[in-house]
C-alpha cells in the first residue's frame, strides 16, 4: 500500500500533467518495491472556479494513464474548497499491490562491487517543470520523462536478473536515492560523471542555471543495483524498452569509509556529492 | 478500499478536529459497508507557514484516533505548498478493510415495512462546525458527534441482527442517505418527525437559522435499516453503547408511489422532503 500527493505547478507541462504524474507516480512506487499494482484510489481537492475543461483534461489523462498501466481506479473522493483556499487542483492517489513471489529487494542485499544503473537520461522532469514555470524556452526536445515503469521492472524480474535494489529517483533525484542507500548500508557509492546519461537541453539548462542534474527530479526513471556479474545483462534488458533505451551503468558500490556518495569527474578526480537539503525546486510533483 | 479528503474549516472545533475526522470518517466508511478496518494511509497537503504546533496537534489527534480504532497507519505522504496555495492543512485518508463473512447489506435487501433507525441525535456535527466558524455561542453542550462506529456496527452484527442497509449520514445528512436509498430501491421512506432525536441546542440553532436538521451533516451516526421484526432488538443493541444511547426508530420503508422521502409532522400531515441540492454548508469535513 502506498500513497502520494500531487501538487505540481503548472498542472500541464511539456511531456505530462498532474493526472499522469498521479497515476504513474503511485504505480512506480509500487513496482520499485517488487509489487504488481492492483488497485488505485483517487482523491481530488479542487479550488472553486477551476474551469471544468481543465478538470476534464486532468480526468481524461488519469483515465488514459490508468488504462496504460491496466490498473482499475476502484474508489475516489472530491472536495471543493472556496476560491483561494487551494491552488487549482490537488490529487492524492493510493495504490495497492501484490508482492511478486520470490522477490527480495532492499539495502540489505547491496554489496561492495555491485553496479549502479539508471534506466535513461536524468533530470528531464525537474528541468521541464522549471522551464514551464519560468517560461524558459529550452526547445521542444525538453520534455518531462513522466512514464510508468511497470513493464521495465517486470522485464528485469522476468529475465531472472538478481536485482538487489530498485528505486525511482523522484524528489532529490539520483543523489537522494544514493544517499539514502549509503546511509542504510554504511557503504559508499562511486559514480562516473561521464557515464550519467543527460539530454542535451537538460545539460545546457543545468549549466546555465547552476543545477547539478544528479539532484533534479525524475518521474520515469529507475535506479537499479545488481551484482557486478548481472550488470551487463540488466543493461541489455533495460535497453530493450522504449523508456530504457538510454540506460547506463553509472557507478558502483564501494566499501571505503566513511560511507559517502562520490563522483569521479572527467579528469578522474573524486568529489563528494552532498546530501540534498531543502527543496531547490518545490512543487515538482 | 475507500478514500476521503478532509478540508474542514476550522481545523479544530467543539468535539473534534480534522485529524479525528480523517481517521473516523474513513473507518466509518469501511464499517458501514460491512468491512473490518485493517489499514490506513495518510496524505497531507500543508500550507507553508502552518505553525508546527498545529501540525503536532493534528498528528497527535490522528495517532489517538487510530489507536482507538486499533487501525495501523501503514504509509503516508506530506507535500508542502507555498503560503496561499492551500488553506492550512488538507488530509486524504485511504482505508482498506476485509469484508465480514456472511454480511449481506445493500439497497437490494430493503423491503416495504422495514424500519429506519438512527443511532442518536442528528445534525450535531454540522451545527458545531457552523457555530465554530461563525462565532455563534450556542453553549458548551453543542459538540460535533465525531466518533468511530466500528464497535456499534460490530455489536449489531455480533447480535445476529439481520441488518438490511447501513450508512453514516455525513454530507447531506439523513435526508441524503434516504434519498439515495429511495432512488436505488424505487421505494418510499416515511419518517416520523417527532421521533427524530435532536439535542436541544441543535434544535434551537436549526430553528434560529432556518435549517432542517435532516439535511445537516453527522460524523458519528448510523442510519440502520432492518426488518420490522428485528427493529426493537436493533434499537436495544444500539442503546447499549455510549454513542448509541439516544438511538431511535424514526420511520419505515413504504411501497407508495412515486418513490419519495416523506416526513409525518407533529399533526400527522405528510410533507415531501426535497433532495438536498448544492452545499448549504461547505467544508464541514
Amino acid at each position: 500500500m502506498t500513497t502520494d500527493g500531487y501538487v505540481v505547478s503548472p498542472l500541464f507541462f511539456p511531456g505530462g500533467d498532474i493526472g499522469k504524474l498521479a497515476v504513474y507516480g503511485t504505480v512506480n512506487d509500487l513496482v520499485v518495491c517488487g509489487a504488481e499494482p492492483l488497485y488505485l484510489s483517487l482523491g481530488f481537492i479542487i479550488e472553486e472556479g477551476l474551469p471544468l475543461e481543465v478538470l476534464r483534461q486532468v480526468v481524461c489523462s488519469i483515465r488514459d494513464a490508468a488504462r496504460l498501466c491496466s490498473i482499475p481506479i476502484v474508489t475516489g473522493d472530491t472536495k471543493v474548497v472556496p476560491r483561494g483556499a487551494a491552488d487549482g487542483i490537488f490529487i492524492h492517489t493510493t495504490g495497492i499491490g501484490r508482492m511478486r513471489p520470490g522477490i527480495n529487494l532492499g539495502p540489505h542485499r547491496v554489496q561492495p562491487g555491485d553496479r549502479v544503473l539508471v534506466s535513461g537520461t536524468i533530470a528531464d522532469h525537474g528541468i521541464a517543470i522549471l522551464s514551464a514555470r519560468e517560461g524558459l524556452d529550452l526547445g521542444p526536445a525538453l520534455q518531462s520523462d513522466t512514464t510508468p515503469l511497470h513493464e521495465l521492472v517486470r522485464s528485469l524480474f522476468d529475465s531472472a536478473i538478481d536485482v538487489h535494489f530498485l528505486r525511482d529517483p523522484t524528489r532529490g533525484g539520483v543523489s537522494a536515492v544514493l544517499h539514502e542507500l549509503s546511509d542504510a548500508t554504511h557503504l559508499s557509492v562511486v559514480l562516473d560523471e561521464l557515464s550519467v546519461p543527460l539530454a542535451e537541453p537538460v545539460r545546457g539548462a543545468c549549466e546555465l542555471l547552476g543545477l547539478d542534474p544528479l539532484y533534479v527530479a525524475n518521474e520515469g526513471k529507475l535506479v537499479v543495483i545488481t551484482a557486478s556479474k548481472d550488470a551487463e545483462r540488466a543493461l541489455a534488458c533495460l535497453k530493450q524498452h522504449a523508456c530504457g533505451r538510454e540506460a547506463a551503468i553509472i557507478g558502483e558500490i564501494a566499501s571505503m569509509t566513511p560511507p559517502q556518495v562520490l563522483v569521479r569527474g572527467p579528469l578522474g578526480a573524486l568529489r563528494v556529492l552532498d546530501e540534498p537539503t531543502g527543496a531547490p525546486l518545490p512543487r515538482i510533483c
